[in-house]
């Protein structure tokens, strides 16, 4: 393949030369080995390339470029708290760019391409899934590609993949509606999703009758009663917003819930290029189970993968703290939501913006590793945005954060960790 | 002494009898080689005898007994399930209960006493303390020995000593007020204490500066930025019911903090005689730290030790979930609370009333105990309660609970499991 | 179904038709909506058809199936506890099998193909891996595929890539060598691993110079000072068997520790068709980071898609418990193992036999559930293998159970629960 | 200050008066609003005064005085890191010493006395208790004081509170041998126990025949086939060391266990004058039931009151990791102890030396947290006993650290870190 490239640069240079264009935004691909290089500083991801006449400078997500076009293309050396940290030579013909990148003391080959042209206009798509997935995964190809800006107004199925009209579209086990690749996403990037509509399609939902195991105490388990294992199956008044059980025994006859719309699910493709059982979650988001993803919620997530690869699903109708029985109301759902990205910047983990709440999922394997994540991400925030040291994030901290206990029952826990923005405005 | 025992027994019978008077209400304490018999059926509790002409019935707590009066004495026999479980021997004079119980195939000695005669009105009592306790202790005497229907007047000094003038009148280290021997609690009963006033005392408040590290990643503790550790004063103002820290930086200038006073401690002499420090929790109570202990919440805990011994202290002007600086803003109160006993019944967990909610405090070492110990209370009470089977528990947790993560910051962590009353006014 | 079976009997007589074949093994797909369905009775797996002349039996894992040809082919009735479980409907062309089955009110496609014929001889493969990769998958394409029985002689690359020459063969990230398709290893067997050799193959290996946070109380964290953070260095020494640090300070000059070469990862595809990093570990094994997977010791694992998939990698010369730098001695390594399949049983677990011990892995969100994961599989054997009840198990493993905790570093934490083979003698 | 001085000499040389002795060793008790004052930097100590002539120094643990005979008293000043931190004035006669301290701006009260004398020769006592206890409390006056250097021969009985000769002495609960006063044991000192003989003293043994249900997963719990209750009895036979079943079933008749009798409880009193049930565990020792606290083991105690206070009891003739049925082989046995002093150090936990291994107990919450004390412990260790920085303790527990799960069944957890002290010995 070296020889190629030479016999490419004879040639170019042998015939009057082609231009080559390099300034602008690049998507790029980084390959090592066969392997997405995971572990190095350039794997995919946007550089954008500045100047002209010889003379660039580039930036990679937080890494900064700059350096001159040369005889075999163009050299861009990386500097980092002023001490040198690699180079990229790149060669651009025809929109594509090829090259190499030596950090870190390891070479990786380098493809680029063109993003996308945005349309003048944000365009407000209806999409009608025809197939479902039950992983998060970066190697399923996008089921329909926008642009941020764009709206996407589409259906879930419930986790048994039954739809609005109670026909079944999918195998069982959380199936979800996408993937939407998003234009431009890049990782490093930020995916700003909005709720714009989560709403009822159906008049019942479904619940398992126990509560999961985890959330007793032994002796409980030990003794416990059990029933007939038959789901409890929920109507679903939308006129009234309540949900009562269709076969109540005489004690819970008048047992009525306020409903709250939800998506069980949101999340993009994972990491490393793993594809991940949507029962769980992570950075990607995922099977997060919280009630404050819901109409109205602006949801963050992190990029991972070129155009994010979004995903929703696992809707509720309704939900309590933990969704203690491994189940909410269970049921499909009528959504719209609109998409936008933050460049080159992401907090590793999803946040919300509920209206009422700023909150930050904390996910991890116990609850007390769960909290610790929430805090450390709030924590952590509160000193990138406002500038609080030790002793105002205790002060805030302290005085305002409210936990809520999203699910105590998949493979991983959520607590969110949320803090009412009418407090948050009172920090200048 | 067994000998003395016979003597007097052979005395009774020489002398023209002593005409025993056994029915009534007794409050008997069970020894064994000198120590409360933890493990045996009969400790210290109220015994209740009913009948007379030598044929009587008796409880103790969940046991029932019948029997008659013989030449050496009443004896009552324990039947359970149909199957014998025992017998005690008992002698009454001048109001003074001897004897022994055969139980679990162990002797252990009794001896009992009339309960205090309550007055006809309840008493609003006026307490001063002269001295404040870091323990939450059966060997520490009584304060005040007060009756159900009685209210206190009284007051707590903050975390470290400091009263409403600022004086010192107490080692650091959650002093508290009382203890206050509620006349005719007795183990097996639960105490109600109705927080009737919990109101601010003085001006301002102290917490520490930084959170405690159990809340964080190991990596943010890594690279933490330290503070001065200097404690952050906070301005405590009763009229607008707003804190505002004393010494704010540019950013927290504007920051101010609703209060809502509570009390961090509330609690009973622990089992077992033991005496555990103020700074920790358990089913006796003590270090809660929840904000739903406030004015206008009942508290209900159960009775290890005659008289109950309750502890109050370690108040809060206000505070977030979780407790993260390990402090919240810790400062003196003006306090009254009443007391009621219900008899012969407790949950074995402090549970509380805010008006709003009935919650349950889960008191674990980790956050997944804590939560386990909070929904089983709550489960096993909706079964004892509302006679709810498996899949109508599974119904209302699902859909109904909402957990308080109360403190994550004391040598037991504190998760309160809490449904709204409106939701559990709508189960029959 | 007499009158059925009569006329498709006729039918198939009176064309000189194609005699459709049932008989046998068949490696049979389940597909519904395009996806494999994970809840469904039937996915991926083995159909063994006994019978002829148009009556038949089968089996597919624990479900037992009787039917008959028909006019539309052959038909399987499923019964369980005497109950009907619904139908497949197979027709066989050519050796190839389609068809559907009904089951659990959902209709699934089903394809078949015949296993792969096994040779009479074993094969002793050299196997010099291409191309490694850094995630447990079923969508990677197999780099060998092997008949039970088989041995593979082969390499692994250390935790960066780097081979026993010293030359980067791969992306970071525990590279992992495989996979190899196992013939005939079906979802819901057992594959065998005999690891027959586990050898040093250089003279270095690299080791973190730090311990991983979450070992650490979070005061010491705090307090921490910092070294250089350069990894430690260590000599391998495979004469003398002794590791000792290449540039040890004045006090761990004579520090020479024995060595164990050990394989940190081994595992096989995970189920749901899910992509899971190589870093990650699971009832599909993965990164167990135990001390006893070395030479000598023999692994079981679950199998969840055809052909298993084996991978190993991420190689240790030696570990102490817990692997607390995160990293052990990372060096390649000289591998040698067999496979065989154990059909129609797994235990859900990964499980070894060291020659000394029989263990379980316990992999799990945090210690305390990887506990009971271990303690639970370990129990569950010891009732399935020797039928032992509640009190004997109690016995045996109140006085014989002993846990290694094998890492507590990976996303999932590893403890294994181990019993002396000299105790389990004991039991009849 | 050397005009005070000399007033002071010359006052006191005036009057014909009581040459106060204030040189030497003096057991000091502070107390402040009626509590022992346990956040002041004086409490209970031994504090030592050296010079004369109306100068002196003197030391508390790690505070430094030095100061003059003054009019009122002998003011001694503390000086820490160079800067005042504080005052005591103090008074002698006749053997006694009041006086006052203010420190961190706080006044405690201050008498004080001379320590025992120590005889010439340690004695061999031979203890028969005649109260066993079941709480681990300051509060119990001692049942024998001793001097470092002496020996106890004395016994234990079983958790049921049955001696040796199956007579039963004790309420049920983990009742305890002790407490032993140990003279001139102070707080900040170490308690050292040398076991010199733990050997059985009966022929039978019981544990419990169900295993805990925190070690099972919810799963298990849910499903379990329930025996009968019985406890398991097991027959110790003292000449082969071996134990087995009783009454077995076929299964387990030839089920035989090698005994290697331990002591389940060993602690002192514990700090801040609390009492704590003898079936929990901490800082202060307790119910740590691990393997390794056994005949020929040296177990490191802090001290926190004056005498220390030694309690020990729960003797099991075996014990699997985990102590899985909450339960070992429970019985009685026959103990020899020497004890001795280490004054003015301790480590804050309790530490094993068994002659193989070094070991400290990590009590916490969970086994998480158990396991991050028991960490933390051996990595301060190593840096203040061997000076290791942070590399050099990644490359000792990276390769060395080996953990045993001591008990997950108590009120705490108890995982015990160890290192060989073949291992410890190659570090210079």
């Amino acid at each position: 393949m070296k020889a190629l490239l030479v016999l490419a640069i004879t040639a170019a240079t042998a015939i009057p030369a082609y231009a080559a264009d390099y300034a602008g935004r690049w998507e790029i691909s980084g390959r090592q080995f066969g392997n997405v290089p995971s572990f190095h500083p350039i794997t995919d991801g946007r550089l954008v390339i500045s100047g002209g006449g010889g003379t660039y400078t580039g930036t990679y997500n937080a890494l900064r470029f700059s350096g001159s076009e040369q005889k075999d293309g163009l050299h861009l050396d990386c500097t980092s708290d002023g001490k040198p940290c690699g180079t990229l030579v790149l060669n651009e013909a025809k929109g594509k760019l090829t090259g190499s990148a030596i950090m870190s003391g390891e070479r990786i080959d380098i493809t680029g391409q063109r993003p996308a042209a945005k349309p003048p206009q944000a365009t407000a798509h209806e999409f009608v899934p025809k197939r479902f997935h039950t992983n998060f995964s970066g190697d399923t190809p996008p089921a329909l590609r926008i642009f941020p800006g764009d709206s996407v107004h589409t259906e879930t199925v419930d986790n048994r993949g039954y739809d609005g009209k109670n026909v079944q579209r999918s195998t069982r086990g959380n199936p979800l509606t996408g993937p939407f690749y998003v234009e431009g996403a890049m990782p490093g990037d930020t995916l700003v999703v909005h709720l714009k509509r989560v709403r009822l399609n159906r008049d019942y939902a479904l619940q398992a009758s126990s509560i999961a195991g985890n959330a007793f105490n032994p002796g409980y388990l030990r003794n416990e009663v059990k029933g007939d294992g038959v789901p409890n199956t929920w109507k679903l008044d939308a006129t009234s917003n309540l949900g009562s059980l269709a076969n109540p025994g005489e004690r819970l006859r008048d047992y009525k819930v306020p409903l709250m719309p939800m998506l069980g699910c949101v999340g993009v493709a994972p990491p490393r290029r793993q594809a991940i059982a949507s029962s769980n979650l992570g950075p990607w988001g995922g099977n997060l189970d919280s009630q404050s993803v819901r109409e109205g919620t602006t949801v963050y997530l992190p990029v991972f993968q070129p155009g994010a690869l979004l995903y929703i699903g696992d809707t509720h109708a309704q939900q309590g703290d933990g969704e203690l029985p491994g189940q909410a109301m269970e049921t499909s759902m009528d959504v719209t939501f609109s998409v936008e990205v933050i460049e080159g910047k992401n907090l590793g983990q999803t946040w919300i913006d509920t209206g009422e709440e700023i909150g930050v999922m904390g996910v991890g394997g116990s609850l007390d590793e769960s909290l610790r994540v929430a805090t450390t991400g709030m924590a952590l925030w509160l000193n990138d945005r406002y500038g609080l040291n030790q002793g105002e994030i205790a002060a805030v901290l302290g005085t305002a954060m409210r936990y809520e206990i999203a699910e105590v029952v998949d493979p991983q826990i959520n607590i969110v960790a949320k803090i009412r923005k009418d407090m948050l405005a009172k920090i200048r």
